[in-house]
């Protein structure tokens, strides 16, 4: 192991331990090299620029053949950033290895046909090889031991958007085969959990056990297994960041360290890789070449704020067209302002946006950055110039602010994951599931948790579990005691249909949540896209669709009735005293008009207050800070919007009208009113 | 070889060697244990559920290792249905090989990249390989042995769902070679035969030629290669199924051999295959999530039926909700009752749901059972006790009447695969094409044969061909003989353009029938989806699409011209006076109108009664047994129905209203009346 | 070697050498056989064939094992159809090699995941393999040994419809390693021109260079690398032609050389192949199962006649019905010869049909001929010797009459890569942006030349650039030059973004071209489907979509502004005087009204005439020769045409009216007047 030496920073960058909101970019010096270093710090301090990210591609030039380490140029340019007041955010170059490692050893990845998934791209490491594991510690240790002590280094970032390693190598297949001897003890077991007695798939030698590659019916794999494969992907995707936090941990004192997740991406547990961060950071790119993300950006943040409840950053915040072959559109005047006021207005705190300027070469020439390829600073500089300033005036006050919620929702992993083995019908997967209350609460202006099973649920008033498919006695209990404590819970139909196997449980439905419910599915009609409709006790009636229950009422009181189809008249939705709590029981899925009386009612029972007559498009978040309360509107489309405001507020920023605000296209407005 | 010893059966179950209709389930005790059989088999009793199917997936517990067999379990599930008067239909487990054997043998089949089907859900075994071949007749042998004189068992099922052994591995090559030299004898005579000469495909040695592995020309293998690819591969299952019938018929005396077919997969020959059972049977799912069925279950029922020409059995008739990872819709109530009326009305006798109680675990568990997973007998519970009463009530009338025909529909294998291999133009599969003529037929109440080429036609007065596209010399004097002897035949486009090595002739179209038809196709226009319209010579008109000949009167007599396109004014519809009977020829596919006008013509003149007026959506059909006649209506839509029907009639079954009938929502009527 | 000896030709045909159009077929001999050569060639002498193509399909029959040829049969064919006076194109039957070749060595392409594209179709050959460039060269030579003195052989078509040679086999990976070394000399200079510092991607040894191999991210290769290996595919087929071509060229003297080419087919440099031709051929089939050509069937001829700027063939015109397993639609009464007569329009002086006959076994039973299966000749063939009499008929005036055309549209085959390698946006492949121009043109009966970046301008008065993406610094010069002479050049969206490695330059946009154009790109807006609208000088609006640039006016005059979205307001389309001549700058893609204002004003301004008022779908094209001016009309729709001809003039073909000019269904006209 050799090392370039370079020479020490000598100067320290003052690195305030109070939180504050600012703007920050990802930066390639090895792409730019150090002449142009020159003309973009400047600019940058121009633009307002706090923080950069850096290294998390460059394996090929910070150990540029095997055992020989080369960290000068990053040096310098850490050094160049943190002289000018810029503090450094490193990656460990993890998701793309270089050529020669793969000349000289095969750790890609294969497919569901074992074909390797080789060279060329990224991501061409199987994350259960243990060359690359190797690998990946030795990289990380040698980068750890030069900058673990670097004044401008700020935080880690661990390789880059991990997601579950859906690899299908005889590595996969060894490491799998010994994690569930690990985790059943004995094939016997292991058959009686995964009723491999189904289609003679039963194993009596633990090398029988295949990964789910292709096979003659299509995927249809068992569905243990295909559940259990998952949580094996999983675990290993963090044990692999685990093998680097370590390292860090130990090498860098005084260092975070993070990770850019993929927001509502479902392939692996977040919650999990989340334990060895200090904060939680994602990657928000709400207009892409595949279509824009609507209400999965609200619900992104939401969800990344959920796995460490605390403030998070964006990692890569959207600067302009997006795209690899295709592009995206390109963004509208104010709308990244828009988009970073967004997530201040969710609990992020800092905000790196994507890129310092378009790559010229490479996949992502068409990924745009703050400035284009030209390096003129034009229409995005102006914004993120406005933006770093706007953030800077407000520090004092938003500094430190925190979401306060009266609902949460929960999710895992395990949930997603059955979904996706067996989606059952149309519409029912778990975000679609989870958007639909989300949606209304968001559009209302109520703060929303998105929390895992293992969260507190005594600070909130409503926990609603959308469609908690795969239920443990443990989590059944909980739930149950969390009502019968005074909890209001909301379940969707297909709770408690699988045992932690992935197996149909023998009794009635919803299962171990029978009691808490009060009601028994006595069947039930996968509808799809066929519409039907319900009534309410008040009267009114609104459309479903997807999936009915017919609920038969064992201690709860119904709520809404099926006005058509087989189960004409019977409970469609319905409500059970438990304990001091209460259960509702919806055995249905409906459109926006359904969820506004369904949700109106429980808010209100609840005593939750929210907000109605908000124009579309518009969010509306409060934070919270030392007796104030600090409102934050945005506009996110394109046409003015005029609303009118209750209370005794006072404006930080915006425009404000005598009886009306008003928000300009995609404008903004923060007001601070005494915490009521 | 070893086996675990069982006590034998002591007693025996009443065989009545009267055919009766009666109602089964499929059961799978190695799923439910020993204990859960005391609850089940008196629901069952309760139910009236005569016979169960089981064993057809239980190769790992049947022979747990490789060579010990162990068939207590199963013996003492026989021997408990059995003396509850239950009697037994046992699958050979062949269509799922356990783990143990795929470990030691790599009988996978492999697709057209030759990549292996691997383990992990069922149909994992080429039918070519040796050692596969005898693991069947190893496993047939032992269980015929220990099973051959059990009282209980009534019927031995050969494997599952068997179709064409679509694998493209090593011995399927060796194996194809065999065959072609088998039958070409040279390679001058298959060179000749297949026209290699075109694109230098000219084989000089048998070990040259190919399966149609994919190909730089995605799958544009030579047609009549890719013909003979499918008879090679079709013969692979009839002989694979073929060896275990020969251990069965030795071993078993007195026990019945049939197989559950998947009614129109079109995949192989089943009329070869069926000549080495007893009876026909096939697996009716009318709804799944992949669609409905509709004319499709009729259909269904006539082609099973014209397999062995007698009663045949619904081996799998759907319980209520089907799918793997996605559901298809709830079953309405009386659904499930109605179909199987439906069954029985196109001549089966035995009907077996599928399955008794949903499966907790594997791919299967929402291909729902009469009960659901929760073992509570419900609403699917009591409609199946409600048919089995009706069942019992009217066997007397029913059993062993029959369906007689005067419609014959030819259909083979080879006109299937001809138009796979060429579809030519959307629109013209073979199913398609049958269903133009059989739908009207049925919707007027007319029996249907599905027969094959070899059927004798004598007993029919109209004999349809659909598309006859690849003619032989022998079926075109069969054709030519029976219309010269009075028989009156309907030809479609397409007619004798093929040789049987899938060469085209020649000769003018209709090719080796042109004499027959009367006429000269002088060209033709693939019309797909464009819409054309013809003027029959009573002024109506009609819509055409899909193709249109353009035909030449050489003695025969135009019955509708076209009304535009290029070929206006010409006949598109002919009728030829051939010896004493007549020839139709059909140059075009036509709307609904289009064949009312066409059929109802060939109808008459056939003397062919046809009922007009019943509303859509019932099915109608007519059984005959010792000089009486019974008409089975059945209401398929869950509206209810009024139909008046002439003649004088006894209700069996059903609402006698006093000038109509009424059918309630997926009602039945069962009528008698006096031969007529 | 050895060769079995055949009678050489006695006689000579006689072989005028003077310019003539005429009519031929594609013969297949080896498919018919001796005996029926004798009906076949008074069918042709009756139908007015003068020519026949044969023999590149033939290998297996021309070396039916390794090494031992039999010419035999082909020459007698060729003697047969020579002493008819049909002369004889041959063909190098390299596109499918026998089967015994192939047996013996394994030359299959291999596809992205290294799969052998195999036996059973054709193409099935890597043309960088070594076994099959020798090969290639040997069937050659004993070909042009055995009939380069045949006194009836005018010319050899090489191998049939080559493309790029798409193959991910060893051999191409060597062989794309050694074209990389030499282009780029040294590692360091090929890492700095493709940017490989992107994702770690830096080759420190020539073997770790992966062709496009199918990698983790899809397809998602670096661009440079994706470029270069198109750019080295095509030179492999270039390559493979070359050799051909230099044995012919040595052996043959006397006879021509060609190649068909798949007109608009982009996979491939056609201009590089076309530098071995003597005149260019190409493949025309307006109508096929995959849809009609329409526009791309007129480009088709502008684009071929391009590639050596002469009168070029059709190798092969559509004859009847096309398609392989589907079928396209019939062609109506006279649209075979309109097609013709088309070609002729464009400078077509021989058009083969394809094929004589359609053949009767393989994968094109259904690619139909002249003939039917049947033999027999009717419609087609009777159209076909009308269009042969004609043909005879306006020889005298139309040999050797030329295209003459003051615009030229630039294309060449890196564009292609680039849009192919990222397309950016939907709408904005290469062929629509030409279409764009060219259809309204096409339209106004103004000649268009579609030629090389190589070629001169001088001649022409406007030369178009759609979309010069990857633009050299020489190709630049050659603008401005051609501009400062007094030139008019268009330039599209796009122009100048990459370099000649496919990487963005860093001077702002159009780049190279930015003093020519007098404009600076200060952002863009992908629309894709979004539709915009500009505002004319005159006033006058036309919609716009796929994409916006955001014009800043250097030097350049605007002549179109946006209307709405964010460039509301701002140029969208700008003139520039440069030195003597002007560069319009079109900064979106409008309609067919956008381009009616645009083109028309730039038609005026550089003097070119064009013609209104024609009705739809009628094609006019004007030849000249000799002082005169021949103007071909064809009606390329089914419905009769009225139209008024200016002028004074003949007509040599057609049905003249009174005022005005009557186009029958596919009705022609040819006229002839004095050049003005």
């Amino acid at each position: 192991m050799t090392e370039t030496k370079t020479g020490q920073a000598k100067q320290t960058v003052s690195k305030s331990s109070a939180p504050r909101i600012r703007v920050g970019v990802t930066y390639y010096p090895e792409h730019w090299g150090k002449a142009r270093l020159g003309i973009d710090i400047p600019l940058m301090r121009e633009a307002g620029i706090q923080i950069v990210r850096m290294g998390e591609f460059a394996w090929s030039r910070l150990e540029p053949s095997e055992g020989r380490y080369d960290f000068s140029w990053l040096e310098e340019a850490v050094n160049a950033f943190g002289q000018a007041g810029i503090s450094v955010v490193l990656g460990t170059p993890t998701a793309a290895p270089p050529a020669w490692f793969h000349q000289k050893y095969d750790v890609y990845p294969r497919d569901e046909w074992k074909r390797p998934l080789g060279f060329g791209t990224r991501l061409q490491r199987c994350l259960n090889h243990p060359v690359m594991r190797e690998s990946s510690r030795r990289i990380t240790e040698a980068m750890a031991r030069h900058f673990g002590h670097n004044p401008f280094v700020e935080a880690w970032q661990t390789d880059n958007e991990l997601t579950q390693n859906y690899c299908y190598c005889d590595y996969c297949a060894k490491a799998f085969r010994e994690w569930l001897a690990d985790k059943y003890g004995s094939l016997d077991n292991l058959n009686r959990a995964w009723g491999t007695v189904f289609w003679s798939q039963e194993y009596s030698d633990w090398e029988q056990i295949p990964l789910p590659w292709f096979a003659k019916c299509g995927m249809a794999h068992n569905p243990s297994l295909q559940l259990d494969y998952r949580r094996f992907q999983s675990d290993a995707t963090v044990t692999f960041q685990q093998e680097q936090v370590n390292i860090l941990r130990c090498l860098c004192p005084g260092q975070k360290i993070t990770h850019n997740i993929m927001g509502l991406n479902d392939s692996m547990d977040y919650f999990a890789l989340a334990a060895d961060w200090d904060f939680a950071a994602w990657d928000n790119y709400p207009i892409t070449p595949w279509g824009e993300n609507g209400m999965r950006v609200p619900l992104g943040h939401d969800v990344t704020r959920g796995m460490k409840n605390r403030a998070f950053w964006i990692m890569e915040e959207q600067a302009g067209i997006t795209g690899w072959e295709m592009m995206g559109p390109q963004t509208e005047p104010g709308q990244i302002r828009a988009w970073a006021w967004q997530a201040v207005s969710h609990g992020a705190e800092t905000i790196l946006f994507f890129r310092w300027r378009s790559c010229l070469y490479g996949t992502e020439q068409y990924w745009h950055g703050i400035l284009n390829h030209d390096g003129v600073p034009r229409r995005h500089f102006q914004e993120v110039k406005q933006l770093a300033k706007e953030f800077g005036e407000l520090s004092p006050f938003l500094s430190g602010a925190e979401v306060r919620s009266d609902v949460a929702i929960v999710h895992d992993a395990d949930q997603h994951y059955g979904y996706h083995i067996q989606p059952q019908v149309r519409g029912m997967g778990l975000w679609d599931q989870i958007l639909r209350f989300y949606t209304p609460l968001w559009r209302w202006g109520v703060n929303v948790d998105l929390v895992s099973p293992a969260a507190d649920f005594s600070p909130y008033r409503l926990v609603i579990l959308p469609g908690w498919y795969i239920l443990s006695d443990e989590f059944a209990d909980k739930v149950r005691q969390y009502v019968s404590r005074g909890g209001t819970v909301v379940m969707n139909p297909r709770t408690g249909v699988k045992n932690i196997d992935n197996v149909c449980v023998q009794i009635p439905l919803p299962g171990l949540l029978r009691d808490v419910a009060g009601i028994t599915v006595a069947e039930y009609s996968p509808m799809a896209e066929k519409v039907g409709s319900v009534q309410f006790r008040d009267q009114n009636t609104a459309s479903i669709s997807v999936w009915a229950d017919q609920l038969l009422l064992d201690t709860a009181e119904p709520f809404a009735w099926y006005r058509d189809s087989i189960y004409a008249g019977k409970p469609a939705v319905t409500c059970n005293d438990f304990g001091k709590g209460k259960a509702w029981y919806c055995g249905t899925f409906g459109d926006e008009g359904f969820y506004h009386i369904f949700l109106k009612q429980i808010l209100n029972e609840c005593g939750i207050s929210s907000w109605d007559g908000l124009p579309k498009g518009t969010s509306v978040r409060t934070l919270y800070r030392e007796g104030k309360r600090y409102t934050i509107l945005v506009n996110l489309e394109g046409q003015e919007k005029q609303l009118s405001l209750p209370g005794d507020w006072k404006m930080l920023l915006g425009e404000q009208g005598l009886n009306t605000l008003t928000l300009k296209a995609y404008g903004i407005a923060v007001l601070e009113s005494d915490r009521s």
